[in-house]
């Protein structure tokens, strides 16, 4: 596993939520927490970052965690520079360790990186200069670590303690960076329980998410959880999950006012965006009381900000 | 229709021009002129955006409109982020709100918006958050409000009162949202006379552009009038004009010199670009000392900080 | 040939370096080496062109120099954006014309221009007002000055002064701009020889690159030499030097480590890029000890940032 601290302990990376402490954690989240702010409140503004450039390169299109990448760097005066550089080592690994050598000598001291291969952030990260840090805004299947964090403290917000708590993850487990990174981040906080709910070809393999108890059906797992944290299913893995389409898997693994029920009366819904309304989600349920969706969606700037102060906060110079 | 101000009377979307009181127009057209410049001079700037977000989301191409929009905002210090967000309610209704909501959790306080179907800016504007601003860059054959501004600021700058004025509105009137703008405000200003010139297949039913005169050819619709405000035509609009193409379309209603001469001797002539010239407009007219397109290109940022800064101010906060 | 200077004698447009005085190209490569900066250090900003406005047009692909001119102007102070206009005569004359005239309308101050075409950017730059300065960022195969000029700066920061010197240009000559500005410069900086070497289908014809010594092997054109500068090769070209593939040209043009054995010992190494490693150069010579490739491209901000404050300063107002 690729070192994401400094010598000096400070965190320089993030591409996992793996390996973490959950003093660092708790800190990030404190942090996360100072640049929460209102619907309709003015957002926290900041210069922490100023003279800081930063790239995003995504590889896999998503304009809401880019935006929001983007968002959480230009409150705090970095500059942020959208590159449509490919990166991938599937074209050639000399390569892309030319455009990331490249990046450098431009200055960009952040890269935060979306790839659809496993392994390329780790080995942007062991090539570059001392004072670059490497930023995961979303890994394969792997891992989604500003997503985990969000997801933290989008749960804290509204549930206090995450010791107390029965979360579930349902869906797509078996595809989802999401879900890892929620696993992690919800054992590192020690929540009590963490569920697994989803159809059988979609279940991970029992060599992954240690520690969680399987249910295929939402009507078993949800009984009793205050936390329910949808995942959003693509249409090709309907045939895994040996269903025809979306009305088919939303008539056995969408989450419907009635299975919500079986839940705490007071449990949250979350859902990390976009949503197959109707296939994985109910509208009623999606726009409910219950629902957390939309304070996720601003929590993830203020966790970006948090995370990008934190790793240039300890560059030094 | 969509009510565009606030309880307090202020301005909070421009959707269309329509509904719009003249002293609001007045004050939108005299806030803009304080930020016309000269060709040559540094453009005005300010800060009154400051900490402002505004998002542009066009899902039609219009590199001009866009970039008129997006140096408004920079010039009064907001910061701009263009989108490639899908915004259609043709994808799916609920995937659109869910797309607006998002926008909202991070914090957008403008969206600017080009659509080419009718409602969708009325529908984000009824539910978008108390401090969202909708302004439309375009709508459908609809509304094209900040250009309406812009041909109302030009004219004025070139012929003064707009009462005493007799203004040609020529060409594809029938899909043109420019010509449906420059018709509400050249109304509201209460223009002494408004004429549509267009082939029988290219003019409007009888139940648009109330009280205005219709003439087929440009030689009897031209005859005296003050202001020429050409249309731009797309190729496949010519089987609708009963013409076989652009070289034959402009031998019938192109604006040549021949023609323009039946105007006023001092008439003004408008495009609001890209021209097809040869096709709609002859290059001498275009290029000649009556034209006064450029100037309509500079008072389209005037027009947009003008308007940017009156959504913005009424906003509170 | 386009007059690149105004009345005064300050430099406006840098379309080519040819016709440059010796003098004008020491004070760039002075001024661009105020801008240098080592890895890891913040680099150097300033206000020099607050309120001046920037459009990067390019018709061809090329993050790496876009944004190094993005990163440029953007460290002094300026507001760049980039455009996606198509911008090219051989869509039609007038219409090229009119995007100029809008962008100027605009109040850009400076456009960067990319075009495949020749000619376009003088053109651009006869019909341009007097405010606006253009800058080349590659024209055909014509010019790319401020890659010369970064090939300069990198040449005199390693091996001192050019008269000194003996440089090799290697590949395909024919097509490559990058080869006619380095030709330009380094003649102007009265090199004591440049050495052309490419295959027979690939080397220009007697009427260009006057002066200088041609080879079709590099085991003669390198002996002694204390610059090497390879240039990139098009898959395409491999037929034009009687070749089938990237590895018979290698085997018969790559720069291999014994290749370069035949230079001076501390023969410095040059590559635009992107590179074809293991077609027109060896890994282990891209990445070894006489590789000055990288610092090429952090150059290349610096000579932006001087190119972009020269024609600025100019200007007045």
């Amino acid at each position: 596993m690729i070192e994401q601290r400094r010598g000096d302990g400070s965190l320089r990376h993030l591409i996992t939520l793996e390996g973490l402490r959950r003093d660092e954690v708790e800190a990030l989240l404190q942090h996360s927490q100072r640049y929460v702010c209102l619907a309709g409140q003015r957002p926290v503004r900041g210069t922490a970052l100023r003279g800081i450039q930063i790239a995003t390169l995504f590889t896999e299109p998503s304009t809401r965690t880019r935006v929001s990448f983007e968002l959480a760097g230009r409150r705090l005066g970095a500059d942020v520079i959208n590159l449509e550089l490919q990166l991938s080592s599937r074209v050639k690994g000399e390569s892309m360790l030319d455009t990331i050598y490249t990046l450098q000598a431009l200055h960009f001291d952040v890269f935060v990186i979306r790839d659809a291969e496993p392994g390329v952030l780790a080995h942007v990260a062991q090539h570059v200069g001392p004072h670059v840090s490497v930023l995961s805004a979303g890994e394969a299947h792997l891992a989604h670590p500003t997503q985990g964090l969000l997801d933290a403290l989008t749960v804290r917000q509204h549930k206090g303690r995450v010791e107390a708590l029965r979360i579930a993850i349902v869906g797509d487990l078996l595809h989802s960076r999401v879900a890892r990174s929620a696993y992690h981040v919800f054992r590192l906080l020690e929540a009590r329980e963490i569920r697994l709910i989803a159809p059988p070809g979609l279940m991970p393999g029992p060599d992954e998410f240690a520690g969680c108890a399987r249910f295929t059906t939402l009507e078993e797992g949800l009984e009793g959880v205050d936390v329910v944290m949808m995942l959003r299913i693509q249409k090709e893995r309907f045939s895994a999950a040996a269903l025809p389409d979306g009305a088919e898997y939303f008539a056995r693994y969408g989450l419907t006012a009635q299975r919500l029920a079986r839940a705490h009366a007071d449990a949250i819904v979350m859902h990390p965006q976009p949503m197959n309304r109707g296939v994985e989600i109910a509208s009623e349920v999606a726009d409910g009381p219950q629902s957390v969706i939309r304070s996720q969606v601003s929590n993830g700037v203020a966790v970006r900000m948090a995370v990008l102060e934190t790793v240039a906060a300890g560059r030094g110079a």
